[in-house]
C-alpha cells in the first residue's frame, strides 16, 4: 500500500488525545468482564497489569509507537497481545467493538477538556467582576452603533460580559451533561450476546448514566455539535470584548493600555504596541466556527449506524475546545492586566450630547408633555445648536453645561414645545442634573441599569452566582475523580489476585 | 432618497412576523406605565383602545400599511399617534427604546415558534414509536459503513431515532428557557430614569424572568445562536432518517414504499416515484446550517451594545425555525405512511454473513479461546469459503445454514483454531443458533440491544418519557397562555376606565 | 394531501425569478424543434403564439396563477396545454426534461443578475476613483493592527479598495463564463433520442457554448458555488470598507461624515446619526456566507444525476446575488456622498510617532548602519522619550518637530548607536524631512507606494483598467442581447407562418 | 510571560510550511538590495552564504530551532544576525516588513501545493478516462433521485466526472494565477523610501507580476478564499463519486468491488470490507468547508491594512490544500483499482422500467401524438401493469420484453391513446427496440448523450483537453523552475564575489 493511502486513514493527533481515555476504558471493561465471569481472574489480572505498565510508559508510547498503528485502540490491544499473548490479551475486546470504544473515549476526553474550559470561564468571570469593582465610579460613553448614546460606567459595561459568560457557563454545563453518558457496551451497534454490565462500566468511568440504545450510542455525535455550538456562542462573547479592547487601545479612543504581555512590537515600526492577542482571539472565533461547520457538514445525512465519516468529526472537536479554552485564558490575562485611562473615558462620556435622552425624559417629567414630543424638542434643540456652530463633539465642562442650561431655561430663548410653540419653563436644577453626566447616570437605577447602587447590587448577586457555578463545577469534577479512584482500587484488587495466585504456585 | 437605499434597511418579512408580539409588548408596557403612575389612566386607556382596534384589523394592516414604515415598531407607534394624537399616543414609548422592544418581540415570536416545533418533534417521536411497535418482529440487516454488519429488527432501528429526538427535545426546551426572559425596560442599553417595573411587564408577557443587565439585554443574540444550533442538531437527525428512506426506496434496497403524498412523478419518465420530500428534508438541513453560519458570522466581534447588524440575524432565525418545523412535520407524515416490505428486509438480513460476530462469540463461549482468536478463525472461514465460491451475498435459507453448520462442526473439515491447529469441536446446536438470524438477535439482550424483550422494555420507557416531555411542553404553553389572559384582563380593565370616564362626562 | 406537505415542495420566490427565463427557453426549444422537423410548423406557431401572449400578461400570471402550480415549468406548460390543447401544447416538452430546463433557466436568470452586479461593482470602482482624485493631498494615518503605523493619503487608502474590487470583477467575469453554457437538451440526464440541435438552442439563448455531457449538465451546480464564493470574496472587501466607515464616523475617530441618506436617528436618543447602512453591509456579508455554506452542504455527496436537493440551492443563490448587488450599490452611494474631515485626518497622521520607520530608514541611509540596528535605535528613542513624558499621542506641530529634531541631532544628547555607543551625527535636514509627515510620504515612491506621483500613476492606470472592464461587460451584454433579438425574430417568423396559414384557409 | 500566552501567538505548523519560501524570499530580496546598491556586495555575499548554509541544515533547523522563535521570519533573521553579526545580517530586512514577507511566502508555498493538486486532479481525470475506456459497453441503470430513470453506460457515467474535474482544473488554474503575484516590497503597507525594485524580486521568485498597491498587497487574502472555495467545489465532485462508490459497494447495489488497499476490516465483524477511504473523502469535504468558513469569518470587516487576524487564515489554507490533494490522490487510486461487476450493473439497468421514456418517445415518433399524451399513455400502462402484478423490479429478460411488446402492440389489449381511446397501432420492431436497453441507449446519440459513438467522440475530445491542461500545468511549473534557477545563479554570483574578495585579501 502506498504511503499516502496509509496516512489518509490516520488521525494521529486525536489518537494521542484519546490515549489515556482508552486505557481507562480498557481497565473498566476488563474489571467488568471479570466481575461478570466473562473472563477469568488471572486473565483479567494479566491484562490489567499490562495496561498499568503501558500507562506508566505512556509518554514514550504515544510519541514513538502509537503512530505505527491504525488507531489508538488497535495500538493498545496489539501491545497487550504482544506482551501477554493472544490467548490472554485477545480477551480484552470481548463484548465490545471499536465503535462503542471510540465513542466512549471521546466523551471521556471531552469531559476533561470541558472541566478545563469551565474553570477558565469562571476565571474570566472573576477577573471581570474584580476589574468592575475597581471601576464603579469610572464614567464612560456607552455606545449604540458605535456612536455615543448615553453615558454609563465601566463597571456596568464589564458586568454585561459577566452575564453573557454566565449563560455560556450554563450552556457548557448542559453540554457536559449530554457528553457524560456511556456508550460502552453498544459494541458495533447491536450490543452483544455476552452478559456484560453496562451500568457497571459507566459507573467505573465516572459517567452519569448509560447511553442506552446501542445503535444510537455509536451513531450519534450530537454531543459534539452541541459542545462546539456552545464554544461558538462563547467565542462570540469574547470576540466582542476583544474587539472593544482593540478599539479602546487605538490612538483615537485611547481608553486603555493592554498589558505588555499581550501586545507585540513591529518588525519595522519601532513605536508600535499591537494588540495581537486580542486580534487572535477575534480571529480564532472564526476557527471555532469552521470546526462547527465541518462537524455539521460531516454528520448530515449519514445513514445509521457507524460510518467512518464520524472519525473526521473528532479533530474538529479537539481543535475547537483547545482554541476556546486558550482564548478564554488569554482574555482573562488581558482583563486582569488592563490599565484604564479614567480621565479619557470620563472626558469622552458626554461628547456627542449623550445627555439628550435624559434631557428628553426630564422634559416629560417636568412638563407632562409626551415622550415623543419631548424627543422632537430635544432633536430640534440639537440641530439648531449645531447650526449655531455649537460643537457636540467638543469637551463638556461645567461652563458649557451652564451655557446649555441657559439656552434651555433662560429668558428670551428658552426651549418651547415644537408642536404648540408654548414655552416649557423647565426647572434649571433638573436640567442641570440631566446634563451633568455623573448625576444623569445615577437616575437610571431600575433593574439592570447603570446607577451605582444597582450595579453594586448586581455585582453582589453575580458573586453569589459565580460561587454557585464554581460549586457545580467542582462537584462534577469530584464525582469523576471518585469514580476513577474506585476504578483504580478495583484494578489494584484484580491485579493483587494475580500476585496471590503467583505466590501460591 | 433612492428606492434601493430605502429598501436596503427594511426587513419586511420579519416585521410581519413580529407584529403580534409588538402589540403585546405595547399593551404590557402601557399597562405597567399606568400602574407605575408614569402615564395617566385616560392616556393608557386611549392607547390600549387604539392597540386593540389595530389588532383587530391586523391582517389588513400587515398587508397594506406595514411595508410603508421603517419597521413594525415605528409603524404601530405612528398609527397610534395618528389616531389619538401625539400628546396621548406619544406617551407609549416612554421609558423604553426600539432596542429592548425588538429584542423582546423576537423572544416572544420565537417562543411561539418553539411551541410549534416542540409539538412537531413529539409528534414525530410518537409516529416512530408506533411504527416501531408494528415491527417488533421485522428482521433487517443492520449496517456499519453501509455494509451489512449484524442483523437487527426494524423496531430497534427506529427506536434509535426516538432517542436522538428525545435529546433534541431536551435541547429545545433549554433553548426555550434561554429565550423566555425579558429584555424589556433595558431601553437603548442604559435602562431609564422612569420608575418602570420590569418584573411586571415580564410577567404580563409570560416570561419566566427578567434578563437583567440592561446592556447585555439589548446586545446579546446568544439565544438565537443556541436555538439555530439546536435546530441544526435536530436536522442532522432527520436528515439521516431521510437518507435512509431514500436508500431504502431504491430498486436495489427495496425495503420500503413511501406514501404517495411524499413522492412525485417525473416530467419525462412515466414510471418514476421520486422521494422528493425526503430529498428536500436532507437539503434543507443545509439551509438551516446556512442560517447558523450567517448568525455566527454576523455576531462575531460586534462592540457593545446594540448594532444594526443584529437586525440581520432575525430573518435567519425565522427561516431556520420555519424550515425545521416544516421538515419535522413532513418526516412525521412520511413515517406514519411508511409501508415496509418485510420479506425483503428479512431476506437481506443474513446476507453478507451478518452472523459472523455471533459465530465468533459462540466460539469464545464454547471453547474458551480468546475473542481475538475466534475473530481470526471466523475471518479465515469467511475467506476460505469465499475461495470455494461460497457466495456470502446469496440467500440464506435453512439448507444453507445446515451446510454451513456442517462445514463448521462436521467431521474431516471441522473448524480449527488457526493458531494451534486444534479442532474446535463446536456444538452443532449452538452454531446453528448463531447462524439463524432470528435466534441470533434474541441473544443480544443487554441494555439497549435488539433482543425483543429489551426492545419492548425500551419502548415502554420511551412512551413514559414522551408523556413526561409532552407534559412539560403543555405546562409551558399553559403558563404563557395564563399570562396573556392576565394581560388581556388588565387591558380590558384599563380600557373600561376610559368608558366609565366617558359615561361620566 | 395536507397543506403543509404541498407547501414544503414549493419554491415560489425562485419560480417567480425564473419565469422570464423559462419563457425564453420554451421559445428557443420550440423554434429548434420546428427547425429540426421534430414538431410541425403550425404546432410551433401555436405554441409560440401562446407563449408570447403569456409573456404579455406575465405580471398577473406570476402574481395570481403561478403559486398554484408545482413549479414554473409545469405552470407554463399547463397553461399552454389548457389554451391550445394537449395535442399541440403537449409537444413543447418533446426531447427535454425539467432537469435540463431548470438548470438552463437558472443560468439565464443568474446571467442577468451578474450583469447588474458587474455594473454595480464598476460603479463602486468609479466612485472610489473619483473620491480618491479629490483626496490626493489628504494626509491620514495608516494603520496596522488598528494602531497608527505610518502616514499615507486618503487617495492611497481608497485606491487599495479599487484594486481589490478589480480582482472581484475578474472573478465575477469568470463566474459569468462558467455560468453561460447551456445544459438544454441533456433532458433528464441521458439526453434524448429525438434529433435535437443543442448548439442551436444554446446560440438562440445567448450562451457561449453547450455544456456537453448530459449527465454532468443536469447534475452540477458548481457554477452556483463559484458565483456565491465570488460574492463572498467581494462582500469581504466591502465589509472592510463599511467597517472603516463605521470607525471613521465615531466621535473618537471623527474622520468622516456619512451622507444623511445613509444614517438614521434613534427612537430614543435625539442626537444620534447611526451608520445603519454600513452596519447592514457588514452584517449582510454574513448572510452571503450563509448562502454559500448552505449551497456547499446541500451539494456534498449527492449521487448522480439530478436529486431534488438541487432545487434547494437556488433560493440561496438568489438571496446571495441580490444581497451582494444591493450592498455594492449602497456602498457606492456612501462613497459618493462621503464628506471627509481633512484636518482631523491630517492632525492624527503623525500621532503615535508614525514617522518612526522613515526615521529609521533615514538613519540607515545617512549612517550606513544596518536596518535592524537603526530600528533598535529608534525604538530606544521612542521609549526613552516616553519616559521623559514625551507624549506620542499629542499633536505634532512644527515646534514639536523642531524639538524632536534637536533631540536627535543636537549637541550633548544626540542619538547614538545603541550597539557601539557611537554618536550618529545625523543631518538635521534629513531628520526633519523624515519627521515631517508630508515629505515623509513623498519619499515612499516605489511601485504601489503612497507618494503622490505614484498614486497619480496608479490612478491613471486604474482608470484605463476600469474602462477595459466596462468594455468587457458591455460586450457580453451586447452578445446576449443580439442572441435574444435573433430568437425573437425567429419566433416572429414562426408565428407569422401560422398567420399565413390561417389567412390561406 | 506565561507559557499559554506565548503559545497562543505561535503558528508552528505554518512556520514549517513557509520555511523554504522564506529562504527564497530572503535570497531574492538580498540579491535585489545589492543590485540596487542599497546594501554592499560583501554584506550581500555574507548574508547569502549564511542563508545557503541554513538551507542546507533546514531539516534540523525546522525541527529543533524554529519552534523557539515567534515566527519563521524572525527565526531566520535572528540566526543570520547571530552568525554574521547585526551590522551585516541586520541589513537583510531593509526596505521590507514581515507583512509583505509573510504574504509573499504564503503565495510561494501555496503555489507549490497548487502544482501538486493540479497534478493530482489530472491524474484522477486520466484514471477516469481509462476506466471509462474499459467500460464503453458496460450498461448500467442511470439514476435521478436515486431511482432508476433511464439506462446508460458506465463509460458515460464516469465521463460526467471528468467534465466536472476539468472545470475544477480551470478554477484552480485561475486561483493559481491570482496567487502568483508578488506583494514583496509593500513593506508594512506603505512601501518604503529605499529604491527597491519590486519587479526584480517578483521575477526572481517566479511570480507572474507584482501585486502593485502596497496597502492592498499586505491586506488582502482573497486569493486564499478563492483557492479554498475552488477546493470546496472540487471536494463536492469527488465526494459525489465517493458516495457512489459507497452505494455501489453495498450488498444491495453490489456493482463494484473496491480495491483491497481502500477497504478495511472490522475489529469485531470478521466478514466486513468497509469502504473507509471513500467515507473519509466524503467526510473531509466537510473539513475543507470548515476551512473556508473559518477564512471567511476571519476576513470579514477587518479594517485596513494588516491585522494579526490574517495569521489565523493560513493554517486553514494549509489544511484545506493538503486535505484536498490527499483526497484526490486517494480517489485516483480507488478509480484505478475499481473492479466492476458488469452483469450486476447490466441486470439492474432495465429494472424499474427504465425504458419508459424511450417508449414514450417512440410513441411520439410512430404515432405523431404529442409527447405529453405519450407520457400519459406510458404512465397508464405502467400502473395498469402494476395492478396486474407485473413487477417492474423483476429481471428483464428477452421473454419479458416479448411479453411486454405483445401487451403494447398485440391484438385485443393493445395500447391506446388515453385521451381519444384510439388504438395506437405501434410497430412491434420499434417497440422492442425501445424496450431493449442496449439499443435504447444507442438511440440517444445527441451531443453529450450515452450512445457509444458519442461517448467515444467525447472521450477523444477529453483526452485532448487533458493533454492541453497538462501542458498548461507543466509550462507554469517550468516558468517557476527557471526563475528559481536564475535566482540561484544570481545567489552563486553574489556569493562568488565574497570568495573573490576573500581571496584578494
Amino acid at each position: 500500500m502506498l504511503k499516502h493511502t496509509e496516512d489518509y486513514i490516520l488521525s494521529t493527533e486525536v489518537d494521542r488525545w484519546l490515549f489515556h481515555a482508552d486505557i481507562l476504558v480498557d481497565k473498566a471493561h476488563v474489571v467488568m468482564l471479570k466481575e461478570q465471569g466473562i473472563i477469568k481472574k488471572d486473565a483479567a489480572a494479566a491484562i490489567l497489569n499490562c495496561l498499568t505498565s503501558l500507562e506508566e510508559r505512556s509518554a514514550d508510547f504515544i510519541e514513538d509507537e502509537l503512530p505505527g498503528y491504525e488507531d489508538v485502540h488497535t495500538a493498545i490491544e496489539s501491545v497487550v497481545i504482544q506482551e501477554i499473548g493472544e490467548d490472554v490479551g485477545g480477551r480484552m475486546h470481548t463484548g465490545r467493538s471499536r465503535n462503542d470504544e471510540v465513542a466512549t473515549c471521546i466523551r471521556i476526553a471531552l469531559r476533561t477538556e470541558l472541566f478545563e474550559l469551565l474553570r477558565a470561564v469562571n476565571g474570566l468571570r472573576r477577573a471581570l467582576l474584580e476589574k468592575a469593582r475597581e471601576h464603579l465610579d469610572t464614567i464612560m460613553p456607552g455606545y449604540t452603533h458605535l456612536q455615543h448614546a448615553q453615558a454609563t460606567t465601566f463597571a456596568h459595561h464589564l458586568l454585561a460580559y459577566t452575564d453573557a459568560l454566565a449563560r455560556d457557563f450554563s450552556r457548557l454545563i448542559i453540554a457536559y451533561e449530554h457528553t457524560n453518558v456511556s456508550p460502552l457496551g453498544a459494541a458495533a451497534f447491536a450490543s452483544t450476546g455476552f452478559p456484560i454490565d453496562r451500568d457497571r462500566t459507566a459507573s467505573l468511568l465516572g459517567f452519569d448514566a448509560v447511553l442506552e440504545h446501542s445503535m444510537d450510542a455509536v451513531s450519534t455525535r450530537d454531543f459534539i455539535i452541541e459542545a462546539i455550538a456552545s464554544f461558538s456562542n462563547l467565542m462570540i462573547n469574547i470576540s466582542r470584548l476583544a474587539e472593544e479592547f482593540i478599539l479602546w487601545s487605538t490612538s483615537e479612543f485611547d481608553f486603555i493600555t493592554i498589558d505588555a504581555d499581550y501586545v507585540t512590537g513591529s518588525s519595522i515600526m519601532p513605536q508600535k504596541r499591537n494588540p495581537d492577542y486580542a486580534e487572535l482571539v477575534r480571529a480564532r472565533t472564526g476557527t471555532v466556527y469552521g470546526c462547527l461547520m465541518s462537524g455539521l457538514s460531516i454528520c448530515k445525512a449519514l445513514p445509521y449506524s457507524y460510518n467512518r465519516d464520524l472519525q473526521e468529526v473528532t479533530p474538529h472537536l479537539l481543535r475547537a475546545v483547545r482554541t476556546t479554552t486558550a482564548s478564554v485564558t488569554v482574555m482573562k490575562g488581558m482583563v486582569e492586566g488592563l490599565e484604564v485611562k479614567l480621565e479619557k473615558m470620563e472626558k469622552q462620556a458626554p461628547v456627542g450630547f449623550t445627555a439628550a435622552t435624559e434631557l428628553a425624559d426630564t422634559i416629560v417629567r417636568e412638563t407632562c408633555i409626551s415622550f415623543r414630543t419631548a424627543h422632537k424638542i430635544v432633536s430640534a434643540l440639537a440641530s439648531s445648536l449645531r447650526d449655531e456652530d455649537w460643537d457636540w463633539d467638543r469637551d463638556w465642562d461645567s461652563q458649557r453645561i451652564d451655557e446649555l442650561t441657559l439656552k434651555i431655561t433662560g429668558t428670551g430663548q428658552k426651549l418651547s414645545d415644537t408642536a404648540t410653540g408654548r414655552e416649557l419653563n423647565l426647572n434649571e436644577k433638573s436640567v442641570k442634573e440631566a446634563l451633568k453626566i455623573a448625576s444623569n447616570i445615577q437616575k437610571r437605577n431600575v433593574k439592570g441599569g447603570p446607577a451605582k447602587k444597582e450595579v453594586k447590587r448586581m455585582m453582589q448577586q453575580r458573586e453569589k452566582n459565580l460561587a454557585t457555578d464554581e460549586k457545580t463545577r467542582l462537584e462534577k469534577e469530584e464525582y469523576v475523580k471518585k469514580s476513577f479512584d474506585l476504578l483504580e482500587r478495583e484494578v489494584q484488587r484484580k491485579k493483587r489476585i494475580v500476585k496471590l495466585i503467583k505466590m501460591n504456585r
